[in-house]
């Protein structure tokens, strides 16, 4: 994450929260007056965004407020826990307070999601990716929250990976049409992925020279022959309806990557507090 | 939802998903290619956010595309529906689709969330309405669709809203004073509304002129008692912890508004999928 | 005010001011010169915006601009005194000075008008506000003059108040269908506030529970009887045509709160003039 | 005034106004409701920025609302005339009333006072021109609503004119120096123009070839030898302290060009209202 | 080339171009004035960025500018050949023309180079590509341009590829560590390209398998035997000191790619000329 | 150049060229890693923007970077110099290496071209200037490069130099009427330029008071009657067609300022290099 952009952004956000001012809370507290305030763990989850972005919201809106204590990006808390502490004038930490808790209940909750998730197939050797399915505005924060959970990134926008899916397919005739198309006008440094759904199209795939393809929607053994098919000559990733309790069956069928939408599409905020101090 | 507003966000948001360009579609359809598109529902829900929302990405990412068919907003879709139907070029189309869905997936959820426990309190004279517990950009969307899941808006920013919480009273010693710092400083069309966690702070409250008293965290039978104790002269509004399975009871001690952060902090994403014609 | 939507507004002051740089002292002066200069009142005025705006616009072109000595916002100054000095580079306090100085110049003539209202009006208990007559794009700074002149804010946008007028009430057919339409849509943390022009207005919102009457454009003696007959059920605003000669008279009739838009609209800059020290 | 220009600022202004949406106007009428609205003079005056700013106003709001009638900038209305006519969306139109209300009086407020100078000066040969001291934000605007008024326009930014005060003279150690730093530097598009206080240095300014001489609060007398002294080498702009009352003694000294601050400055609104119909 | 993206810039460029307003034609022309204006080649050369960008500048200032002609990007033309023809009023086409102007050339230039190495390459399977010496801001609009000569881009920035340099490797130890660090943390959908600046570094890469070896400033022995070596097992780009004297040399050797900085970072604007009619 | 301005666009540099991250750097350095770099020229050049832009550039990227050494604007380097050092954080370094030195060869060229023009015409009283075929989004950078290279700048844009071209004239009837609505509406502090192509036009110019001549595209010995016939009694500008081979001719004629759209339209980048210390 790049610093300029990350600011930028808690910047609207803040924006959004704050408007003009807080009506109740420059009423009471004067300007110079300081506090200190706790985030505290009220569930145990892994830690993602606190120092990168909990602790930029606080710095953003007022550049004197002390982070005093966080806890690392992945670090496992339990309740309880104090995840991050800050300290400095009163008035600008109760402005940024709810933006920090927004963003860190929901990336701590996507870092847990993708931990366990990567846990169920530990013992193999793939990769757990994320898609396109985040929340608008949030891409960059969450699929960072994916990688502190262990996870790896699928592309970030339509300009910086390929997918070629069902309707380009059927819009050139043929994948081998499509990835013909596509390999001309893209850079050289992009893998081109295609979206199979059945065994022919793996096939064709594997006959144009295919980087990546992608299993969709398909039953565990039509998976396991597609692997075996390709053996090697392209990376293989499952994608579609992948669950907690069948993300291990899917792994078990050697594919190389799966990819799990609800890592980012369907998030319960972790639970966590603010503790405050005079 | 002011149109200017919205587009401004919606701009963002494409430019999020779709970088500089969609380097897939682009390669393999012409500039003129037209087609067609629909959402549908793969599930049944509440529709939030179809006409006045993902419509809008459509158009905005190029306003010759049309709205062929779309679902007004507050009406119950059921598996199989279509929610939007658009036609227009494909290129532009498949720009806008990954975003659209997003929004739309989210905000339906919200308000078949929110018309679920709008439902379990129906028998009730009372508010059911969310929290500033909203997803960092999308704020002025989420509290949308709690309005079309028939719930009703908390204060949508620091500025536009006073709450006085308990940080606040220990800071000024007492409710009383807290409240004359507010009053001297706010706009006379706004409501002064206090956290009371105890019994006494409601009477507190009560001699001070409060307009509206937040019942913090209180079990329901000294929820119950503070409502009788306050007999109208306040409004009463019961936060934190409350659940579709509690909201019923807590409806029943008489609050007048029922304040849920679960509306727009954890949402399950509505299952939508696009179908494309040639 | 909120510091970072201060800033904002001030550097795209700057940039109007400035364009590309200032051709006339960027040719004269070295880059690192330093000099002093002081913001010196030309006649007596009540100072707003002396350390919270004016002070930041020099800051904003140049962090190292040192604030020398400041007036607080709220005190008299009389001819001769000094508001405002400031050391540092030359080239930069030049580039400020023009917008520090309509800023300021526009924000003492706003606090002290409204000190003066305020001042005719003292021995009743009543509250002197402004309205949505403010200058385009100086709302945040304006609003705030008029609190520290002694002033209070009407709402600050469409967004954050509710004010029915006669269209929406002729629109609706009745005062009160109009309320309940809007009750049903509105924060709870908002109050309702109708515009009467007649005494049967008055009485038809009573009987809604309207909380805010606003008598426009109503004679003295009409006044009087609405505040009688409304007796403390609902806050009373008098508005239109108020002037510093009539105001005492209308705080007689025993409303709540005057408004005047001439605080913001009609405002003749105070005397401030700037002196250099090599 | 260049249409994207103004376009950007109109659409700020808007969004200061509405913030997220008209909570009132929204909660009664329905999004199709039409309607129209007269701005109608309720004094006489100049009118400036009817068609080229307030039009704006409505159709950036909404490029659906019709304007009905308008009157051409640089046009005398006496009191009960329509200024601008509106048809379209209600909300709409009552979401921009307040903006291009807030513009339009003060535009046409700057056309008539500098047009009351103007008139003064008629039978000279002298151009009546403003400052920098306009309104922060609204440059753009109120320099053109001085042309409007018949006046013409001093630098609009500190990048596309030159004028040499006493301070950079002072740090020159003589005005010939200070020129000469300046010459080597500017466009040679630029006049440069010299603040002179005394004699001696208009005799200075006319050694070193200075385009535009500026008299910097002269008496009458030594403005009128001043000139007699210049005899055309240079063009002479007087300034300081011009009032409605003094403006045509100062243009009977023969100077070319009179400068005065308070055509900006210090604006009172003109009077206009919106007259709305079903 | 996404619109929206392509919108924001050039609106950007133009405000730099045009200022508040084009003082000289809006004081000669009225706002209705029609003309039209040829953009006429006065030297052959490949068209890149005619209807796609120089059009849209005219659009983009007044969207009532028809676009009469206009050449397909990727045609050549000859001199006194019209390249883009437009009609509207004449004002906003006199403020949009300098920008499509240097726009216009500029690419029209780039494409023609690139084009000029890709017909030196031809017999060869082999990609001519751009770097990241763009000019900073047109980024997207020159690696378009080298498309439409038939060249291929390299990535856009430093999110959308990798490339691991000396500096980098130095700071791992080895080529292995380097290329392990980076394979963990990117989305699997980017190649891993690696610079190598001797033979064994390209061993190293093979070996740790390498999407693509940069061979960089290799003499062109080294670099065939390199090519050898590699025997497919990589892609292999050519890079450093590219000119159109020895491009043809290294195609020779049997890389996949080479890569030339002076296709944007060296080039002289094609002659282009506009013609205006009454 | 004003430092919020510069700011201002360098960020939008570094965003265009860091997209969301330095996926690389990112994975192979840890966030606290410190370097050191030199930018070095690797052959001779004026050297213009290396403290002015290219520093600020990794100050912007990251404000803890430190400016270790860098040779003043306006020195002429050979090749082995070091134009500038910086030491800090590597990961920024490496963000904002690209960038810099995209500007700083660009920067550096134009200056050193303006210099051998300058040189050329050393033994002449004569300016050379700029136009506006500047880079779109660089033009005050450029223009400023050009200043250090010796030369001067002709208008920034559209609204800070008045220019009455031929259409101009056309549209006019005669340079006189076009001259006399140019007068009318423009700030005195402007002088006005007419282009002539004939000897008649020049006459004409004259006649009517122009300010400055410019003489288009005219042959050396018609330009030297212009000269001698104008007389000094207006600014004579040489422009079209000018070369480093033509220059010195034109100088002879007696001009005042040459306009060169070479300094800026074609550009060959400066070679500077990048070394890195561990």
């Amino acid at each position: 994450m790049d610093k300029n952009t990350i600011h930028r952004r808690i910047l609207a956000f803040l924006q959004e929260d704050i408007g003009r001012g807080d009506l109740t809370s420059e009423s009471i507290f004067t300007k110079g007056e300081v506090g200190r305030a706790n985030m505290v763990a009220r569930q145990p989850f892994l830690v993602a965004g606190a120092a990168s972005v909990a602790a930029e919201v606080f710095k953003i809106q007022n550049k004197t407020i002390e982070i005093v204590e966080v806890v690392s990006d992945g670090t496992w808390v339990k309740k309880g826990d104090t995840v991050l502490a800050v300290e400095g004038p009163v008035v600008d930490m109760l402005k940024a307070e709810r933006v920090a808790l927004n963003l860190l209940q929901r990336l701590c909750s996507i870092a847990t999601m993708t931990r366990r998730f990567v846990n169920r197939v530990v013992k193999y050797s793939v990769r757990i990716v994320d898609t396109r399915k985040t929340t608008p505005g949030l891409r960059v924060f969450e699929k960072y929250a994916v990688r502190v959970g262990g996870g790896s990134n699928h592309r970030f926008n339509l300009a910086d990976g390929v997918l070629i899916k069902d309707n380009h397919i059927a819009a050139c005739g043929s994948i081998t049409e499509a990835v013909n198309r596509v390999r001309q006008n893209i850079p050289h440094t992009l893998r081109i992925e295609v979206e199979a759904d059945t065994f022919a199209q793996v096939e064709e795939c594997l006959q144009c020279g295919v980087d990546i393809i992608m299993l969709d929607n398909m039953d565990l053994h039509t998976m396991e022959q597609a692997v075996q098919a390709i053996n090697g000559r392209a990376l293989v990733e499952a994608s579609g309806g992948v669950t907690i309790d069948n993300v291990e069956k899917i792994a078990k069928t050697g594919v190389d990557i799966i990819s799990v939408g609800a890592l980012t599409h369907s998030v319960e905020s972790c639970d966590i507090g603010m503790d405050w101090f005079g």
